[in-house]
Order: structure tokens, then C-alpha cells, then sequence
């Protein structure tokens, strides 16, 4: 494993040289992450701190590199959103610092031993929880992911290689001097953190090649950059595609209870994936509540898509087949009356994208049978969907949520970044079969 | 979902006709896959209680049926390994009920909850304990795996498509017939175990396409199976590829310890995946332990390949770089003399195959560093490396030993077979940003 990494002339570079570089950028952090994994919490806190610091001290040089970024992105016209998302401001620049200390002040996930215990033969069995080893993340615009990111990584223990948004290139290597210079102060490798150093778009491509230096892949971004990574990898991949999120209000639910939650569920943020996209209706109380929710989201200004029964009940558009299965990440939202719970929870597992969904009732066994049955990341009662975020549960920062079923389910956080090893401490058994 | 399978002709089916009787198992599983998932304790022991009792009052048949495949077995010229493991004799049946009935005494997994707290917005967090879904798993000749697969599926809440060898198509369909007549007994769905009724090869090939269908695959078999199953699958897959597994004799080692734990680790059986294929050996107690392990091996009848500085001590073949990262699965050591123990670490983590390995040491400190730097799925101190096995941790049964790093390390229980989802209870909160 060489520790060097091959120089990018990143203007001319041939789709060769992206291979080389991102070659040798993987065995670089394949290299580093033995240190990092072995390395005292002390010494991580030391890093994060340092990082922070070097942030505070380095404000004018990260504004100065933003500009250059958000020039660049004025001139291509690049939608408001994302020039939002692009900003560099002493405000941002505060949140980012804030981000790397809390991440510090989060317990160390990395050698932690669980259910140690003797076995008939001798020997004790238990559990260590080790990191990844390194983490490649995919990300897009918002250049403070690469310091919440990177200290995530630091602080379980894992390597990382980022790779952010060419619109944000100069603004993410203004940040990612400040990481490397405060891995310098703990004397921990600069290696630990690779900012993929060019914004040539066949880097991605040969990232998600990189098995035997990569452990697993997170994409961050629209549903365009998931959808390919997801199908270019073969590296795992910790990712959702859609947030396709659920309330069903039930038959005995409280009115006015039902009617706050699936408004502040849907309108609360409109453009998240924990926003509520289909709301699911028991038919004994959809002709008291829907005239109530169709005023508050008429008032909202979002466009109500319905099925036929609900159709009778409010006005609204009617909602196609295609409706119960639609992100609109926006201010529409599809409506649906079930016939009871049974009914809610299929079409929950049916159409659903198995992110985050939420009951509405007074009903104890209702809101238990819901709990087990709705195979989603996170399941709810009586709370809105858009709780579903790694500081909400408390996890700290999260470098994204997942909808996979394997390994990390929900928001991940630092636990997400690290698997359990079995460890085993005998005294010289051997074993007869 | 439909939960009808399609008919086959196994004799003359196409390539077509595979395809499309593959997709209806795979949707027939997945409708399945809510009952299990939903199904109480106690249905899940009655049906694993009626897959023993069946088995027990269906040996006839299954003597029967199994002679038919050691008949062809014994035509094809098929290797006598092969044919030991083909053979359902009625010892082979008592070990197939005693499993499943293990099984049923394993706590259930599905439905802990555990770190339930409140956090400052009022809403409780906490995480459930829940089946993946569907289960793919292709395995080799050994027809006990049908009944031990299907039955780790059902007490972890699972469905399954079961792929087993061709060779032991018969028998394994007499064992499916047992389990089929169980879960009707219990009340639970026929779909919840699907053997696949064919023999034909593009099975295997449509199975690792239905993404939509089947949650994970683990396949279970020779380096040839699981390598051709990574590369294919793009459904997340639970193996492990290799098996080098190292015993460190570190310079502070007992050195009766340390003979006995490597003799052990080589050659209690020479073709299981936790067996030793290098040993590593710290320079300082080289000279002294080596003619130990040298007479001791020789008279196992193991040849060694050694390092030059092995040679100067031992008599042994030279060792080649191929050797370092060779799984022998029989009677050949590799043997290394490494300067000290950090020489030893990095030796295991660049040729070793992240699957089980050991130190020998009375020191403390090394002990400690070499369970957590050695990043395989199983570190051991001073036990051998033959203990790495589900049974032998107490995990019951297990479908496999993964040396991922995501999901599951190490053997696979029926927690490997489950994944954790987040639940949130509520008393109608909000969000506000």
C-alpha cells in the first residue's frame, strides 16, 4: 500500500490519469485507515478540535474561495435553491464549526465490547464494535457536508474519501486545508481525509470501482446521483432513493391531534425526504377529518390529489395510480380513504419507499400492530414524519438516512459507520468435534 | 402480489419459461414475507415443531427419495466428499431434527425493542428488531441446509427461496415436502419456503435478479459458487469468499500453548473455512517453537512451506508470495517468521481474508492491541481458530460466516438474519425548525 498520491494536472486530465489518481487515492486512504481505526479517542478529539479551529481561523480565505464558487455559479445560471445551499457566510461558517463540535462531544463508538460471556467450552464470545475501514461519500452542492462528513469519519474511526459538487470545488478545498491541517496538530495522517481533487465527472465512475479500498459508498444528493451510484456499484452502497412518507390517520384518532400532525408532516419543509407525500385516511372518520385538513392545506397553498371517495368528500384533483407512488417533494399531496388498518398497511408496504411513516390514533393495539407490520426505517405514532433526522433521535449529525434493509436502517449516524467484530479470549482451549 | 407460482415443466423449460417461474416464486415469497414477519412466537414453534415431527414420520420417503440422488450420484462419478454429505441416512435424519428443534429453543429476535428514550421534543426513539424479508440462499449437495435454512427463515421472521444442488434435487424435495406440511399445520403460509423445483442453472442467474423480490442472497458452497454470486448479484449478499485464517505466536507465548492451539487450528479439520493456513511466528521464540510445531506437524502428515527464515530453523518447502494469501483447505501450512507484533498485524490485515484469527500471547498489552487492530471478522486470544463457528458462540444454528464489513461479521445467526428499525412514540408532537 503506497500512502502517495498521484498528481492530477485536474485541466488536462485524461480519463487514464482520473483512474491513476483515484487509484492511488484509494490505497492512500486503505493506508490511513489502519491508523485512524487504531487511533485514542483523545487523539480524535484532538483532530476535531483542531479542525474547528482551523475553520474559525481560516474565515476570510473560505469566503474568498466561496466567491470564486458562487461567481462561477451565477454565470452558469445555476438555479436559486442550490446557490442557497452554496453559501459561505460567517453564519455558515458558525453552524459548520458548531457541526465538528458536536460531533466531538459524542461518545466513541470504537472498541466498544458487548454481551461478553462464557461458553461451555471455555472461552468468552463477544463483540467489538470496529469501523468500516473507509467510507467514499458522494455529495452535492452544500460545501459544510465536507467538515460534517470528514468529522463523522475522524471520529468512528474510518478513512474517507469525499467527492462534492463541482460547483462547489473551491469552497470544499478551502475546507478540506482546514481538516488536513488540523490532522497535522493530532499527528494524525493527512491521508485520513482525501477531498477527490478534481471535478471531472469520470472520478465518480472510478471511485465506485475501487472495491478492495473502499468499504461502502453513501450518496448524498438527488435522486439522479442515488439512482446511479446504485446502479454503478459495486461497492455496498448506504443510500435512499425516495422518501415516499406515509400518516395514517385512524378511526379513533384525535381530530385536531391528526390534523397537526399530517400538516406540519407535509408542510413543515416541503423539499425533504421525511416529508409526507400520501396521506391515508380510515374511512369511519374521513368525512369529519378531510374537510378539516383540506382547509389547513388549502390555506398552505398545497394541492390535494384524491381518490374517488375522497373526491366526494373535499374537492381535489384525483389522484392517478402513479400519485400513491410519487415524491412530489413539493407542495402537492395525495390522498387516499382506506377501509381500516389492514388496508393502511398495505398500501404502506405496496407503494411505500419504506422511509419513515406515521399512525395517527388513540387505539393501543392499532398503533402496536403498526409498529411491527409497516416494514419502514422509521415507524411512528402520534408524531410527525419530519422528526426522522440523526440529531431529532439524538444520534448527532448523520451522514444520511438509509432505506435499505441490511446493516444501517434510518438515520446514520456514527453507529452506521461502524460494524460489530466478534472477539474471542480464550486460555489455549482447542477445539474436539 | 400474486401468491401463485407458475407451473414448470422442469424437463423442457426455456429460458423464458425459468425467468418467469423465478419471478413468481420471488413474488409469492415476497407476499409471504408480511405473514412470517407478523406471525407470533409460538406459531413459529408450532410450525417448527411440525417440520421435526414431519421429518421423523416421513424417513421412509426420504430414504427413498435421497437413494435416487446417490444412485446418480454414484452413475455421475461424483467425488466420495460429495457423496458423504449427499447421504440422508437415518443418523443424518436425527441430526437434521435435532437442528431444527434447536432452533426452536433459540429466543425469538423479531420485535426488541431496545434503547427506548425520550428525547427533548417529548417523542420516545428507540429501535425494533426485525426480519429483512426474503432470503435467498443457494447451497451445495448437502440437503440438512434445506431443513436448517428454512428453519433459521421462520424463527427469524423470514421468507426464503431455497436453491439447492442438483445432485440433491430429490431429496431435497422430500425434506421441502416436511417443512411445507409444518407450516400448513401451524397456520402459516406454504409460501414462506419455496424450494426452487428446478435444477436447471439459469435459476440461479434469474434469482440475482429479482431486486424487488429478495432482500438478500447468501450463498453457501465452494469458492466457485460465491464468487460467480458476488460478481452477478445485485442484491445485497452475506458470504464470505475465503478463509485464511493466522495463529500469531507471539515472543511471550506458552509455548505448549501455542503448539497446541496451532496444531489444533490446522488440523482438527483440514476443510473448514476456520482453518489455519499461516502461521506467523515472532522472531524471538522462532528458534525455540518451530522444531516443536515442525515434529508436530510432520507427524499430522502436514507439509510446511516457510519463509527463508523458517527454513533456516525447519525443514521446510520455500514459501512464494502466492502462498501468503493461499486457503489450502487441506494439509499444506504456510509459516512466517515476522519481526515482532506489529510486524504480525500487518501481515494478517494485507494477505489475510478478514475471516478468524489468533494470537498466542501471555502479554497483556499485545493481547489487547491485537484483538483491535486485526481487522477480521473474528479475533481470537489464545484459542484456535476452529472455535469460529455459530454453535460454538452460541448463536444456535447459522446460515453462514460473512467476512463483509457492513450488516453481519462472523456467523450468521438468526440476528444476522434481521436488522434493526427506528420507532418513534409520540403524544402528538410537531416539528419546528
Amino acid at each position: 500500500m503506497t500512502n502517495t498520491v498521484t498528481a492530477l494536472n485536474t485541466d488536462e486530465a485524461s480519463a487514464q490519469d482520473i483512474g491513476a489518481y483515484m487509484r492511488s487515492v484509494g490505497q492512500a486512504a486503505r493506508a490511513a485507515s489502519r491508523a485512524i481505526a487504531a487511533a485514542p479517542t483523545d487523539a480524535k478529539s484532538a483532530a476535531l478540535q483542531a479542525i474547528a479551529a482551523a475553520i474559525d481561523g481560516q474565515r476570510e480565505r473560505l469566503k474568498a474561495a466561496n466567491a470564486i464558487d458562487m461567481e462561477k455559479a451565477a454565470t452558469n445560471g445555476i438555479d436559486q435553491p442550490l446557490i442557497d445551499r452554496l453559501l459561505l457566510d460567517d453564519a455558515a461558517i458558525d453552524r459548520m464549526i458548531e457541526g465538528v463540535l458536536q460531533i466531538d462531544k459524542l461518545p466513541d463508538p470504537v472498541g466498544e465490547i458487548t454481551d461478553l460471556a462464557y461458553r461451555p467450552t471455555g472461552i468468552q464470545v463477544g463483540r467489538m464494535r470496529v469501523p468500516l475501514g473507509v467510507i467514499g461519500i458522494i455529495y452535492e452542492s452544500r460545501p459544510n457536508v465536507t467538515a460534517d462528513a470528514a468529522s463523522l469519519c475522524i471520529k468512528s474511526g474510518n478513512a474517507c474519501i469525499l467527492r462534492g459538487g463541482s460547483e462547489a470545488i473551491e469552497s470544499n478545498r478551502a475546507v478540506a486545508q482546514c481538516i488536513e491541517a488540523g490532522l497535522a496538530e493530532a499527528g494524525l495522517p493527512a491521508g485520513v481525509v482525501h477531498l477527490v481533487n478534481t471535478t471531472n465527472r469520470d472520478a465518480v465512475g472510478e471511485l465506485l470501482k475501487l472495491n478492495d479500498c473502499v468499504d461502502v459508498i453513501v450518496p448524498r444528493g438527488g435522486y439522479g446521483l442515488i439512482e446511479r451510484v446504485s446502479r454503478e456499484s459495486t461497492i455496498p452502497v448506504i443510500k435512499h432513493l425516495d422518501g415516499i412518507c406515509h400518516v395514517y390517520v385512524d378511526a379513533q384518532a384525535d381530530l385536531q391531534m391528526a390534523v397537526a400532525i399530517a400538516v406540519n408532516s407535509k408542510t413543515e419543509k416541503y423539499a425533504v425526504c421525511n416529508a409526507l407525500e400520501t396521506l391515508l385516511v380510515a374511512q369511519p372518520i374521513a368525512a369529519e377529518i378531510l374537510p378539516l385538513l383540506a382547509e389547513q392545506f388549502q390555506a398552505a397553498g398545497v394541492e390535494l390529489r384524491g381518490c374517488d371517495q375522497t373526491r366526494v368528500l373535499i374537492t381535489a384533483e384525483p389522484a392517478t395510480e402513479q400519485d400513491w407512488s410519487a415524491e412530489y417533494l413539493g407542495p402537492t399531496l395525495a390522498v387516499r380513504v382506506v377501509e381500516d388498518l389492514d388496508a393502511a398497511i398495505t398500501h404502506i408496504n405496496d407503494y411505500g419507499s419504506q422511509h419513515t411513516d406515521t399512525i395517527v390514533t388513540a387505539n393501543y393495539a392499532n398503533a402496536r400492530r403498526f409498529l411491527a407490520e409497516v416494514d419502514s426505517a422509521t415507524v411512528m405514532v402520534n408524531a410527525s414524519t419530519q422528526f426522522a433526522d440523526g440529531f431529532e433521535f439524538g444520534l448527532g449529525a448523520e451522514v444520511g438516512i438509509s432505506t435499505d434493509k441490511l446493516h444501517a436502517r434510518g438515520p446514520v449516524g456514527l453507529e452506521g459507520l461502524t460494524s460489530q467484530k466478534f472477539v474471542v479470549l480464550g486460555a489455549g482451549e482447542i477445539r474436539r468435534r
